[in-house]
């Protein structure tokens, strides 16, 4: 049978994700801004989120400067080929721009949901839903564009190069590609995630704890700074972290495809099923729409319904795209790529049940609250820590049967591309899941907007449903993002070890050699030291806003009564400033060390350290992210009306847990799977420096 | 040069250890038990830990019968040699045996020590701490005599093998004995950690927070219980993990030295490590006494001295252990028994500066109530996290250093027999560091007593100072046992893959190998779960024992004014009822995990299993620990006077920290690291008959 190339659809849908783009842009703008006191809040946040942004921008150019010298030099020194300095370059200028651009949609969507609210429960979800895919097809759209033009232009430079060679060049040279989106990636949600955390848990504290005014009062001097931070966190940061996961995935498969001897066709299969996946979650897109009175349930599953649409496209035209581009023979691929997608919807199920409302958990949790805090606490953590099992199996068994089904008990290097276009399979759906994803902190925005200019109650009840729904679906969007990053750091691993092969050392990496057993236990442990200092970074910025309110309250007289506006601005810069600081010493963590183990122990080291930090990182990521939508879920379900409700003890009780799980979730819980793959990145990037220079051999 | 045996060293030294008990006990018992109030606390105290105990051992030997059962049908099936099953129950009986009579003198001594404190403060501290040093002599001397014994009776047994298979027949079935003994171990740890922080927690959220009165107020129904807690799971508990600690290393390293070819010599090296350990810490014992007037940091130092005393002897003597049993030319064994040594002091010194509220960290988790419960649970996790760090890099270095000394680079199976050894140079002063640890709860029950019987307030601050020391003591001794640990369960899952080789299949164990690395995911996981059902029985138990309380202070007039008195059986019984019904789920799953994963996936899968669950728990038990200890000692460094003091809003902030501490660092945390090394051992056991049924070979 003939196969054929397919090397132009990858550009082709990813042109049409961009297109979509400006429609969807297009369609937002032409919406009303709302009235007045919408617009002048609007406003306030965009600048905020830009301010922000702009200070980002500033740091991060310098470090990107530095690291991009250190890279020069190795290129002189002969240690990398020309290409990688620019290409890491591009890598972060294209996920910090994913990012961008999703924010700036996402402050000008926030006040026209408001305002849609207003007429209609399914206007406002169509609204904020229209931003959140402006995010989800950005990505995809920027992602596999920047690849296919790489890619072209590599091949266009190494064209004298023979084939086989060619592609791993090519390949090898994206991986830098990568590691610049990592790097950025990191940035964006590291430090959007210490800011809006810092300013939720700082606004909270006083706020709702202290003063006892209700979310979102204006009254509130950090509540500005809250809605900024859902922006440049929950959107920018968790635009440019998939940006990175999802062309991380799709470069690590190609590595392998090449490993694997499936050379350009393997390339082509692992871009074309992720071109396929941009066209589905575009059809898919049309069917998100609700009726009027719809509750929970029912908006989730219209979210739902459009993202089973899409991974039923995938499911059927994936087939066809092995069938004619690999051949009968390899149809075995197909199988690794449709038990990757079911993987993802699995995982996503199972954070469902585990983080929304309208299961036993998040209901436990608020039922513990009778007891107290501590109690709430507890049974949260040990939702969380219950919650890892689903996911860890599930993932399991998309490795395995991946796996087999791509290279049968005897094909290593097969079986191993497998696993990585397993995890292109389960992240194809991301245009999708990325829209329902970011739809959740322009629904929040909507909502303050809507408390903060006054509007009736029902359009604030409205926004709630909606929020409240987006809780839920950030919830599932980190476990994806979570269980992919899993699939692609092992491809990552798998590409170390074929590196250091091309640089002509065979790895042993067995687990008994003693400097593999040092490795896994100081990778194991990076999860918690990089979780213990992001953490900290939001305790020690949300220490600062509680200041700066109470010092607020205090002197700015007139503020309780209404009579006298706070000074927002100052909680944003003192959020900003903090990010900036703060995620300096995370960063520095995942960049150092695998070559700071590499140089002292050797490259086996390295492969333990890796290994350790994903096994760890990946439950931890995971319990992190449910114990945090747990708890927050708990607190909403109480606030519907469950156990005392609104300010009852029960409620200050979960409140507690709700700020606990605040930098699990948003901060510390996400970052650890761009620094499981980070970390895996430079150690390709620097395996010829290491190899060279390492203490043990 | 001429090598001698000193293979009677052990048994002599193990006799000694138990003679030492003997006198201990008698004087302790030769003191006045105080006035009739403290008597009849003391027999309530008494009687619910015996009733406990009772109950516990009767579930227990059902099921050490099952599995007794079934290991005789594998040896009728020939899967195993005759001694197996009987060496399993033997494991079992002497390291609840070892956990009995701790815990019987602790309930005797405690009374003793309150009326001592009457006297002075270092009376108080003198029968505290041999109470505490009955369980530590206890814990060796019967764990050595019992492996001496066993040694005796497999040669007597083997006497016509042929030396080296000899000596290889009988470490494999002494390894057998130890995982009776960490069955066991888990069980205690689990179960009477369950009882006693369902009690603590139960008491502290009714009686602190809801009813306003002191701890160990004798109107809180629960307070007996709690003080049975204390015994039950602090020393009991404790005991039989730390006896299954201490002949799980040195099996683990008898193993070892026959795989590393150093035969019989190697084993007595081992042993005699240990009997120079017992003996050095009996010496040190008698360095304990302190001054009145004496701070907390002069009463730590008096407790230090003791243990550096030993430590120093240790160093000296097992050079010449060294030198005259192996030879010069193995010296560099005596460098792997250093460095192992210095390790456990490293690692005791950072749990110090983690947890004692001398040092920065407690005090500033402290200082974080001013803003809340929620930023204390977040600074404190965050630098439970944190300290992760010092003991991962100081155990990576014993690894490493242990590992090249005994072998150099080239000699794989005497580097292993190094990391072995190491583990027994840092349990070699177990005798003196377990005294330390199991002095706290005897220190806490006095307190208890003194409080209930009303003695004078110096009574009570002496007491508490005391008691206070017990908490960073505790934290030490975690710290300790998990360092061990981790060194142990590497040794283990080494004579895992000794195992597999003798039954003549060589493991490849690479990183990369699929069944690897679902097992390396399934087995991080595993410490989750574990933790999340250790702690979730916490939380059930606890809400039990609150609700009960209620009921008392509801239904029992005159119950608050003292002129009733509550029904403290009745928390006793609930406790007693929950802990043995909580602690079967995580311990089937301890056993059941490595067999169903090596029937599933093959032995390959095991070893991931086992790795990953080692580096994940590892990590995450000293977390649990540490974090624990920091809110206790912060809750108490306010309760002293800082930040607002006793009854501030943020003492009962730390009140809630230190109630999600409790199941951290006595429950979850502590039980990780027997979870780790029973699955290792029960690999082990099953080994021959996974190899023989597994579905993937």
């Amino acid at each position: 049978m003939e196969t054929i190339n397919l090397l132009w659809l990858a550009p082709v849908a990813s042109v049409l994700a961009l297109a979509f783009c400006v429609f969807l842009v297009y369609r937002i703008l032409k919406e009303p801004r709302g009235d007045a006191a919408m617009i002048e809040i609007q406003d306030a946040i965009k600048e905020g989120a830009r301010a922000y942004i702009k200070r980002q921008y500033g740091v991060v150019i310098i470090f990107f400067a530095i690291v991009f010298s250190i890279l020069f030099l190795l290129v002189r020194k002969g240690y990398l080929p020309i290409f990688v300095p620019f290409a890491f370059l591009t890598g972060g200028f294209f996920s910090g721009l994913a990012g961008y651009i999703g924010m700036n949609v996402a402050t000008r969507a926030n006040a026209r949901t408001a305002n849609g609210a207003i007429t209609s429960l399914n206007k406002a979800l169509r609204i904020a839903f229209s931003g959140g895919s402006v995010t989800g097809f950005c990505v995809v759209g920027l992602g596999l564009l920047d690849l296919s033009i790489w890619f072209y232009v590599l091949s266009f430079f190494y064209k004298d190069v023979e084939m086989a060679h060619r592609i791993q060049m090519i390949t090898s040279t994206m991986l830098t590609f990568e590691m610049g989106a990592s790097l950025m990636a990191l940035f964006a949600r590291v430090g959007g995630g210490i800011f809006t955390k810092a300013a939720d848990v700082g606004a909270d504290l006083v706020g709702k704890i202290e003063a006892g005014i209700p979310e979102d009062d204006p009254r509130n001097p950090a509540v500005i700074a809250d809605n900024v931070g859902d922006n440049v966190g929950d959107v920018a940061g968790m635009g440019a972290d998939l940006y990175e996961s999802y062309v991380g995935t799709i470069v690590a498969t190609m590595v392998l495809a090449v490993a694997a001897g499936l050379g350009l066709a393997g390339v082509t299969v692992t871009m074309s099923i992720a071109a396929v996946g941009i066209i589905a979650s575009i059809i898919g897109t049309f069917f998100v729409r609700t009726r009027e009175k719809a509750d929970q349930k029912e908006l989730l599953s219209a979210l739902r319904k459009g993202i089973f649409i899409s991974a039923g496209l995938i499911y059927i035209s994936s087939y066809f795209v092995v069938k004619y581009v690999l051949g009968m023979q390899h149809i075995g691929v197909y199988g690794s790529i449709a038990s990757g997608l079911t993987a993802g919807i699995l995982i996503g199920l199972s954070t469902e049940y585990f983080t929304s409302d309208n299961y036993g958990p998040a209901r436990k949790v608020a039922e513990s609250a009778e007891t107290g805090p501590a109690t709430v606490v507890i049974r949260g953590m040990s939702y969380g820590m219950l919650s890892t099992a689903i996911p860890v199996l599930v993932v399991g068994g998309a490795i395995l049967s991946s796996y087999f089904l791509a290279g049968g008990a005897g094909n290593f290097n097969a079986g191993l591309y497998g696993i990585g276009i397993a995890s292109v399979g389960m992240l194809s759906t991301l245009g999708i899941t990325l829209a329902t994803d970011a739809y959740g902190p322009i629904a929040d925005n909507a909502g303050g907007i809507a408390e903060m200019s006054k509007q009736k109650p029902y359009v604030r009840e409205r926004l709630d449903a909606l929020d409240a729904l987006g809780n839920t679906t950030a919830a599932t969007g980190k476990g994806f993002a979570i269980g992919s990053a899993a699939l692609t750091a092992l491809a990552l691993i798998a590409a170390y070890k074929e590196e250091i092969f091309h640089l002509g050392k065979e790895l042993t990496h067995s687990l008994l050699d003693p400097r593999v057993m040092v490795g896994l236990f100081i990778g194991g442990m990076l999860p918690f030291l990089f979780s213990s200092l992001t953490m900290r970074a939001v305790g020690k910025a949300a220490s600062s806003i509680v200041l700066e309110v109470r010092r607020q309250f205090r002197e700015i007289k007139g503020l309780m009564d209404g009579s006298a506006k706070p000074d927002y601005a100052k909680c944003v810069k003192i959020c900003t400033i903090a990010a900036q600081k703060e995620m300096l010493v995370p960063s520095f963590l995942a960049i150092l060390s695998p070559i700071i183990i590499g140089l002292l122990l050797g490259v086996e080291a390295v492969v333990g350290l890796l290994v350790g930090a994903l096994t760890c990182g990946f439950v931890m990521a995971i319990m992190m992210a449910n114990a945090g939508g747990v708890w927050d879920n708990a607190k909403k379900y109480v606030e519907k009306g469950a156990f005392g409700g609104k300010g009852s003890p029960q409620h200050k009780a979960l409140i507690v847990g709700d700020t606990i799980g605040d930098p699990f979730k948003d901060t510390s819980g996400p970052s650890l799977n761009i620094l499981i793959k980070l970390m895996s990145m430079v150690s390709v990037v620097f395996a010829s420096f290491v190899l060279a220079n390492s203490l043990i051999k």
